[in-house]
């Protein structure tokens, strides 16, 4: 035979991974899910041995996934690609998107109702205290030159990120508890009032760099009607509408019809939230609480839309954990500076959103529950720490400092919250 | 109250928008999947009001979201976005991994095998008739100068893409026949020789191009080995430790657990498949033979792994065929000449099919179904068309007769085979 051996072993590797790339835009990622779900399960698995929740695991094993040319000293990190592909993020967002629809299925915003006072007051307390000890704590240690960034140390500890907590709840199988409801609706009023702080914040940055004339008081009325009414609005309009949408996906019998009427229901919600500049897991979360609602009016479908939900929750979420922890990066620790603040901050989180759940009423309320279901910070705080850097308000340490806070409130409160319902439970 | 209206409009609208899109990639994703839904649900349901499968109603309804700005003389396409997003595109191809995986689950092996002959014999002849017939064409009314161009040709009406007629025979019920395991088994034989005919001509376009000498029988033996040690390797390694998987998947009795499992299976499987140079979906589609044996064989879950997949193709397979139908430009068919080469070459393309079929051996087998379960081309016939627009070999009139071509052909199926089918069930 006739071959120049070079150019057939080029010819018969270089062309077809060529057309492999141009002809499928998902097989090089299929290692990366591979990957996640693998992490994922393993995380999941050791972590119910141990009689711990899932989602530490995931959190867990994500670390290590992110973390493995630091933890093995290797200069190449083959997961490095991973934490910055959008596909894995946009997939991950999905996943918190119908992990909160799936919390809202299962939660009567009847029973959110009759606890809506304690929720406001727990959401109050838990902005209002951690943002003042945030305020005296970077006061007292000179964070910083000048009172403002005081306020955004404050401000980075308000806002409660409810993924995880939801998802203990989940792993837990406690949703259906009073203390549950309390946290739940306190997040969603949590959120309100970190849009409102978002926007105060953002305010006050551009005032100082742009010169601006923003009324601070106008600000905080706009932001606070728009949220209150889009909640308001889409859960009255949800209630009058949701009926005759399963009504008619009930009729038509299509196959699926139901899943992709309660998908296409829970996208519109979390688009029009983000729309108004709330979490999209507001608006998923407010879409099941109406379905469930519905649902609870006679319209119960022959297959139950929790179940059929449970397949995609299950591809979906694991994801989005197993990122969060290969989005922490172990080398922000051997700064001792960084890791100073980071603990003072964290304890202040801790203490602030603890002494929160006491604003519940009621008698036989595991307060103590409450406050930890609290205790998560999540994105609203790095973006805080985000535009304070990107201004100049807040410096490197302060910020490393934030980031460590929020990784440190996420991974205690799995294996807290586990411990007080379990104390509760043995009294 | 002191505010500049101006800036405190700008103030309200800007970073709002721009956090939103720092803090969520899915949310400005969200309103494309809730219309691929939409289209995807509203096509399904019509056509199947008029006894058609609801995949062409999906393709159709996509085909109407792509061209809005043509059909109605809009100079804005807002669904243009759409058809370029990467997500949507990873999302659709991991629907078609899904689909085939969900039919190799419904598919028995044992019973591939028995109708293994009709399905070698229905390959060769799909491959060779349409090859001959096209390269006969092209010569016959001189689309090109050189017999290289006919070979092309020749090539773009060879390979099967049963994507289409997967969908069809589920939506119908129909994977059970043997009619349809020849189909597939003659689709997946279909595919390797599709591989070698891609090395071959990208050899020959090589050899021209760039005067390199390579022996086009030692490329055609290496990759049919490659492919074939694959399909074979793949499923009896499977086979082997399938079981053994499944049972740990019992024994774990982790929630979700199984349909994890069957999916980093079947993305193996498709991924390895990538490497090799075949189609995923030939991977996804050995992992779903494999699996369906394994349950066979004793290990049947409590919950079948068939009805927790639904779900996800539910979720994922829809937007592959709306995405489809969005890519078909009706533009193509303002150029009569396009056209009329176009029809050409789909009478060839269906002619050369149809023929096909009558390779299929044994009594009472419905040779024309399976003859039309063949007709769809896909991806193969589009790389090949590409790949001699690149290098010159093909013009740009040839090229884009093909493309409407595998329109065609794509179109026609769902409706041919339900006809073919309902033919047969009534004599």
């Amino acid at each position: 035979m006739n071959i120049n051996f070079f150019h057939l072993v080029f010819f018969l590797l270089t062309p077809m991974s060529a057309f492999a790339s141009s002809e499928s835009h998902v097989a090089p990622l299929l290692p990366f899910l591979i990957v996640i779900f693998i992490a994922a399960k393993i995380g999941g698995i050791l972590f119910e041995k141990i009689h711990q929740p899932a989602v530490l695991g995931e959190l867990i094993f994500g670390v290590i996934l992110g973390n493995i040319a630091f933890l093995t000293g290797n200069s190449i990190d083959f997961f490095e690609p991973m934490k910055n592909e959008g596909f894995l993020n946009i997939i991950s967002e999905i996943g918190i998107i119908i992990l909160l629809f799936q919390v809202g299925l299962e939660t009567k915003l009847s029973s959110m109702l009759k606890v809506g006072i304690s929720s406001l007051s727990v959401a109050v307390v838990g902005v209002a205290f951690p943002f003042v000890l945030g305020c005296f704590l970077s006061s007292f240690l000179h964070w910083g030159d000048t009172p403002i960034t005081n306020i955004y140390v404050g401000a980075t500890l308000t806002a409660t990120s409810v993924g995880i907590t939801a998802r203990v709840l989940q792993d837990l199988k406690k949703i259906d508890l009073n203390e549950s409801r309390i946290v739940l609706g306190a997040a969603v009023i949590d959120d309100v009032i970190g849009l409102v702080i978002l926007a105060v914040v953002t305010a006050l940055a551009m005032n100082i760099s742009q010169g601006f004339e923003i009324s601070l008081s106008s600000v905080i009325l706009i932001n606070t009607t728009k949220a209150v009414l889009f909640l308001v609005g889409a859960i009255f309009l949800g209630r009058l509408l949701a009926p005759y949408i399963l009504n008619l996906t009930k009729r038509l019998k299509i196959e699926g019809m139901s899943l992709i009427m309660a998908l296409i229901f829970a996208f519109a919600l979390a688009y029009m939230a983000s729309l108004i500049g709330l979490h999209v897991i507001v608006g998923a979360f407010a879409a099941g609480l109406i379905l469930e609602e519905a649902h609870f009016e006679g319209f119960h479908h022959h297959q139950n839309l929790e179940s059929i939900i449970k397949p995609l929750s299950h591809f979906f979420v694991p994801p989005f954990f197993v990122l969060i922890g290969m989005q922490v990066s172990l080398s922000v620790f051997s700064n001792t500076t960084v890791v100073l603040m980071a603990i003072l901050l964290t304890v202040v989180a801790v203490f602030g959103k603890v002494v929160a759940g006491l604003g519940a009423f009621g008698k036989n309320v595991d307060r103590m529950s409450i406050g930890i279901g609290m205790i998560p910070r999540g994105e609203v705080g790095l973006i805080f720490a985000k535009l304070g850097l990107d201004t100049g308000i807040v410096d490197q340490n302060i910020y490393s400092a934030v980031i460590v806070m929020v990784m440190a409130t996420t991974f205690i409160t799995p294996a807290l919250l586990k411990w007080s319902f379990s104390r509760k439970q043995s009294n």
